[in-house]
């Protein structure tokens, strides 16, 4: 029996580690260390961080290469093949790396497992695949959570709903009747950009808890277009970005 | 000038708290550590054992009685003087504790300050009433990510959207339509039993990461009568409940 733990490790510092996270990861057997290729070399530098600086035992870890997902047919059919290909990468690592097919495998996951992350869907796929296999998921500190710790501002209005969605979603829904507030994540161009200004309030943030950290914040009509040239220019300068925002009509 | 850390500390097991939030707490020069009273009275012990067992420098402790809130007005009106009143009593405390008017105090905050809670809230009214105060917030694992790690589920459906609301709310607005999934919080009474069943399925959670944690999940006309059988006992036995779910229509 494998014991699979997915451990929320925040987004991008060490101090956003909870101790049941490390804990977790002194304790495993393996870690499991995917490496992304091009524009995540920072995170996975980031996750190397954590195994040497922050553990204080020292863990066997297996970094592969992560499969490539296949772009060329649908949405859907290109995302459940390509979670297959990551079940069986897993699978060949255990088994190289514990070939007695029992112990304790830890993957470290960006922000929190339960959020906008394939990490739970893919470990499915491995009870599936015959692994005898138990998922346990730590928590992590999520990039939106890091977003309203750096405005100090609350999530919800007072008593009040939160939806959280896609920029794919926002594009394609516009402002649901009834919401009050929304954060936008996964959101590769500004789709707030598209929804009507007025009395529409942001709060945006890039490279949430990392050195790279930018916020702005304000009305939608006065301060949309500066953050969209910044975001370009960031987006230029790294190589890469990752921003998410709350939004609400006033 | 007063630096207002806002900690938040995750929801009961010290293991929750992040390094962040350790050195935070351990460089305060100040904690302010309310006593609500009554059935709560678990819940100070908490912080307690967190000031007592997990920081490794000792660190002044303010303990003060949480003013009452008013209950014979509006709801609204009750909350906003509420909010003013516990506003005035950090304010005594803080002058009592550091007659400078400057330092470190710190708070800490259930769960994650930005979720259902009205730390921000007060803390604006500080600067209101005179003081000068920075806010700094330190994330922390909210209850809805520990009800998400103890099922091992996603929070969202494959790039849907979710919606985190109040039992209030889904009481008087039932589920909006468009939505895929709905997380409830603040809930007195299981208001999910008054949602159209066909179809309807849940992931409850009480008293998520502490010793008296229960879980319970699958179809609402299965076990929605049994969930709230079990939430009338717990509560009766310890006093006191704190719950939350995740519902899908499938
Ligand atoms: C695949 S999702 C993973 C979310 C992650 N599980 C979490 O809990 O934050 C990636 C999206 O999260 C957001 N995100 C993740 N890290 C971020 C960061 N450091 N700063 C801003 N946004 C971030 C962005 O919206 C990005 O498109
Ligand atoms: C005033 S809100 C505070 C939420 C908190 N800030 C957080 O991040 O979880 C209180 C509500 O949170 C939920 N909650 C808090 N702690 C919980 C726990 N340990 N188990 C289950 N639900 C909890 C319940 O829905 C409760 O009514």
């Amino acid at each position: 029996m494998i014991d699979l733990f997915l451990v929320g490790i925040g987004t991008g510092d060490p101090e956003h580690l909870t101790l049941g996270a490390i804990r977790t990861l002194e304790g495993a057997d393996l870690i499991l260390l995917p490496r992304k290729g091009g524009e995540k070399a920072d995170l996975l530098d980031l996750r190397k961080t954590i195994c040497t600086d922050v553990l204080r035992a020292s863990v066997r870890v297996a970094e592969f290469d992560m499969p490539v997902r296949d772009a060329s047919g649908t949405y859907l059919d290109g995302v459940n093949s390509w979670h297959d290909a990551i079940a069986a990468e897993w699978t060949r690592q255990i088994e190289a790396h514990l070939p007695g097919g029992s112990g304790r495998v830890a993957l470290m996951v960006w922000g929190d497992p339960s959020l906008y992350d394939s990490t739970l869907r893919i470990a499915e796929r491995l009870s599936a695949a015959g692994t005898q296999v138990r998922t346990h998921v730590v928590p992590g500190i999520t990039s939106l959570q890091l977003l309203t710790a750096a405005h100090a501002i609350p999530l919800n209005t007072l008593g009040g709903p939160v939806t959280i969605t896609t920029g794919r979603k926002l594009r394609e829904g516009g402002w649901p009747s009834g919401a009050e507030r929304m954060a936008v994540m996964l959101d590769g161009d500004c789709a707030f950009l598209e929804l009507p200004r007025d009395g529409l309030h942001i709060w945006w943030g890039a490279y949430l808890g990392m050195a790279q950290q930018i916020l702005d914040a304000g009305a939608v009509a006065e301060c949309g277009a500066r953050i969209r040239e910044a975001r370009g220019t960031a987006r230029a300068e790294h190589g890469w970005i990752m921003d998410t925002y709350l939004l609400e009509y006033r």
